[in-house]
């Protein structure tokens, strides 16, 4: 598998498509962030461990080239990665640090005499660990505190040689292969070991901080604690890929059960025909609000990538970004647990014959880094952010009316905030409570609130989307779905409404009613959005969704007959094709 | 893995306590149910795959034949079983009917002048699919259509020979390799095709229906569908095993990661040491109401096991236990349900380093079977039933005290119950609706109903384990984790309790920070519960959890310190030892 996935890496890392993004990063082209991020999104449909591995080299060992060097760095490295001279691998992760990494222990000591810097493992904590392409790069950005003098001045990326081009490693690096990866063979991940590895001054990714040849420090920001932050923001971009993978394989996984639902049948009245399982309550109301999540996660995404994009473009520190970084941390944290309930609802749909365990494989170890309390710290002191769109306004307000449950996610969000704002001031202030327990002590709070943030900015991504849809047609079909997406964030969240009397008893019941019908109402028209996915059939191969696959000939179903009537009824392909 | 699981299953089976436990359900002797269902759940923490398999040849082969075969068969093929002589397999499912097996177009159709049946598959939809062992299986119980005359008297179970000792198939009988089980490659899965296979009038298991040597049929019950009914009523033991199954990965699963919280140290107040991750508020609300469910489990599902063993002992046909029956499928539903998510919260609040794809692979198929709604059709008709256990009483009735909680979801259960008869009264008796749509419309009602009723069960099986534990320190542990179950129960769907007036919005918010209360105070009595789960350190070999792993060197994490010291400063080993 890893051999295999390494041919296609190499196929695909050639492709005049993926060699043009890899120049546009070099140049910085304008919305060179968001071509990438959609490149991602189908590859991780085509194969999830072609998409991870190409992620690692492209994302995340040239992001970083591209994020913390200088120009001198992206002209020497990305230019060869471009042409396939090497690959990279991304070496943050410590098996003593996953999430808090500011306090990594590996060593960058800087030898004046030799004007060069010592990478070392000090300890066994301080190993780099589920390292990707660990087994194959030859190169890794290495995150080691940087020592002048015996002080450390914050963690920084370093680019440290790893192996030469016929794959033996050099002297002092050791590599340990981590083996099976379950669900994701093609992936190798291993462990990274330094022993006094010695790289030259200029190895250092120097645009958040340099040694000069004195052996000097500088840098454009004075607090160490601010400079590793201004570090992370510059890495968003690449932690935005990992939300459009996860909506890749979200959509991979709903193509195949809607389909499938649409063509197996199975119980039904007395001495009647079976009925087809979308018929059933159950299923659509398992399947149709993940559909609606894909939909607007695809809108909310494409909002982050264009903003990433635009700051980017006008030379803008992502650090002084706030709320887009949160906005990127929380979508990445929703979008991957909406990934793995989608999937697991997909499987349990289809008894189990979606076969997605390498889809969920990755999206493990986002819980441990808590991106998004951190970031929001941040956010909820600075109480207010560009990205409300507070100008949205439909028709009436009534549950069934997009207004309504705009306005219901706005007042959780708002209420939450506040809330917090006052709680910790109370534990801090007046109890004297120290910052961490009493942060602490309120990360359900956090949780729920940053949750409220994405939901409310999902939520007005998807309306705009619906407003700015040119065709009448594909703008009904997209409300629905947007209605539904709504009626499902406030039917989740109705105690909380109950308890805030936002909603009455009454008009929560309505919700779960409108809920129902919902689901029962679009879903003969999800054939047409999954196919305006235009997920390619070679991606598919899955039986049970009507697409034979050569590894698996003795299963093939249907093809549900719905989809092919109704696209030939109607245009031959939805015209939102070029957009979902 | 297939080889090697298979010299598991041989040897496993081969011991004294396995032999005994076939011995035991050759001559029924009492409580042989509960016995060999504990004796699955242990088989599960130690191997997955193995369990699974010594599942289809001890439970799903031989349950068949125990519940559905004569004296004679039991003589015949049991006892052989015991003896190694040959290994079974199950083959119920069907490429068309996965869940409706009702409707199976398997044919056995009886050829009088050579007094044997014809198996036969007639068509692709008829084939036996994702059939367990059928790559090395001898004999395989396989569900047909009972032809007589060219009349079908509905589903029997007949033994196939499908290969003999040296593993060579025999004429008629095709086997098609599923290949690879993502995650649980050890288990074989195939498709079995029959090509007019002659087995002897004898293999018909005729507990429920026979043939004569005269080709008439006999059964005790005249309706095909009532017939059906009661054959797989008698297969309920072998639904109950897949409960203990999914509760042994869970205390496998959270022995892990609780001991790995409690050691792994990250984040903190400045300059200060790390906590240990458990001191995180989020990681306790994740995984504490987790551990209070597998203890929920155990109560509820060996309480099942009980009344399975009762009725099996004094004679009873399972038929006609028809709450039993629900009760049996409904905890399948949930321990399956609860397994996936708490196994999930797992692998995140340890960073993705809990692998337990494995014990998540089989538990997928349970939705499309509807069992629950099926016989829950009858139980709502019936009204009442033995499982009710009222006479508990504690003592005060405040949010905080278990008479509250009991009296809730007992409240929340009866209403469901009531309102969803008096809606399908109505749509069937008033607006005409057949009643298969009547049904389809209403089950999304239906699903709430059939987790509250086990929700309700569940509960107050924990509370008489509580009442009847007969250690005062032990007993002031599961009280504990028996309000934070309850508490769980409520806050869950504090929506619908809110709906209903049953619950303020001041109660409401008074039952949610008991949970998170209840959470943070039992996060290290934790240590002491999982140690009580007497989970073998050789079948833990988990690194995180500070046991070392020959496969995987490279990694080894220190044990929790609190936990030795813990069990050290009160009892060596918790009373609870024997009971979890």
């Amino acid at each position: 598998m890893r051999t295999l996935t390494f041919q296609r890496v190499t196929f695909t890392m050639g492709l005049p498509l993926l060699k043009r993004a890899i120049q546009d990063q070099v140049e910085k082209t304008r919305n060179f962030v968001s071509r990438s991020l959609v490149i991602g999104e189908v590859l991780s449909m085509a194969d999830m461990a072609t998409g991870v591995k190409c992620g690692i080299i492209y994302w995340l060992f040239g992001g970083a080239i591209r994020s913390l060097g200088g120009p001198a760095h992206v002209t020497q490295w990305l230019q060869p990665l471009q042409e396939q001279k090497y690959t990279g691998m991304f070496a943050m992760t410590e098996r003593g640090h996953g999430s808090n990494v500011r306090v990594i222990q590996t060593e960058a000591t800087f030898d004046f005499s030799a004007q060069e810097f010592v990478i070392d493992t000090p300890c066994k904590n301080a190993e780099k660990m589920y390292i990707g392409n660990a087994m194959y790069g030859n190169y890794a950005a290495v995150f080691a505190q940087l020592i002048i003098n015996g002080r450390s001045q914050g963690p920084h990326c370093f680019i440290v040689p790893v192996r030469d081009e016929n794959g033996s490693l050099y002297p002092g690096v050791t590599v340990v292969d981590m083996m099976h990866k379950e669900g994701l063979h093609g992936v190798d991940n291993g462990i990274l070991r330094f022993d006094s590895v010695r790289i030259p001054r200029e190895n250092l990714l120097d645009k958040f901080g340099s040694v000069g040849p004195d052996g000097q420090y500088h840098s454009p920001i004075k607090d160490k604690s601010a400079r590793f932050n201004a570090m992370l923001a510059a890495l968003t971009p690449s932690r935005l890929a990992v939300t459009f993978q996860a909506m890749g394989s979200m959509k991979l996984g709903l193509t195949i059960a809607i389909r499938y639902s649409h063509s197996r049948r199975q119980f039904g009245p007395k001495a009647r025909e079976e009925v087809k399982i979308i018929e059933h309550q159950t299923q659509t109301l398992r399947l149709m609000p993940h559909l609606a999540t894909a939909l607007a996660l695809t809108f909310a995404s494409r909002y982050a990538g264009t903003l990433l994009d635009e700051d980017i473009f006008r030379g803008k520190e992502l650090v002084d970004s706030r709320p887009l970084q949160a906005l990127v941390a929380g979508l990445k944290a929703y979008s991957t647990w909406e990934n793995v309930s989608c999937l697991q609802d997909c499987r349990e749909c289809t008894g189990g014959m979606v076969v997605v365990r390498e889809l969920l494989a990755q999206y493990t170890k986002q819980c441990e880094e808590r991106p998004v309390s951190s970031l929001l710290r941040n956010w909820v002191e600075s109480g207010s952010d560009r990205l409300r769109t507070s100008f949205l306004a439909f028709n009436m307000d009534t549950v069934g009316h997009l207004t309504f449950l705009l306005k219901a996610v706005h007042f959780r969000e708002r209420i939450l905030q506040r809330g917090l704002v006052a709680r910790i001031y109370y534990k801090v202030m007046t109890e004297k409570e120290d910052f961490f327990s009493a942060w602490n002590s309120c990360l359900h709070h956090i949780t729920c609130l940053s949750l409220a943030h994405i939901h409310r900015v999902t939520l007005e991504q998807f309306c705009l989307a619906v407003r700015n849809c040119p065709d009448q047609e594909d703008q009904d079909l997209l409300k629905q779905f947007c209605l539904l997406y709504g009626t499902k964030l406030v039917f989740q969240e109705r105690a909380w409404y109950l308890e805030h009397k936002y909603l009455t008893p009454m008009t929560s019941m309505r919700i779960r009613r409108q809920l129902l019908h919902l689901c029962n109402s679009v879903k003969d028209d999800a054939l047409r959005v999954i196919s305006a996915f235009n997920i390619s059939h070679a991606s598919l191969h899955a039986p049970i969704a009507g697409f034979a696959n050569p590894n698996a000939a003795w299963v093939l179903y249907p093809a549900p007959q719905h989809s092919l009537a109704g696209e030939r009824a109607r245009s031959p392909r939805p015209k939102l094709g070029a957009k979902l």
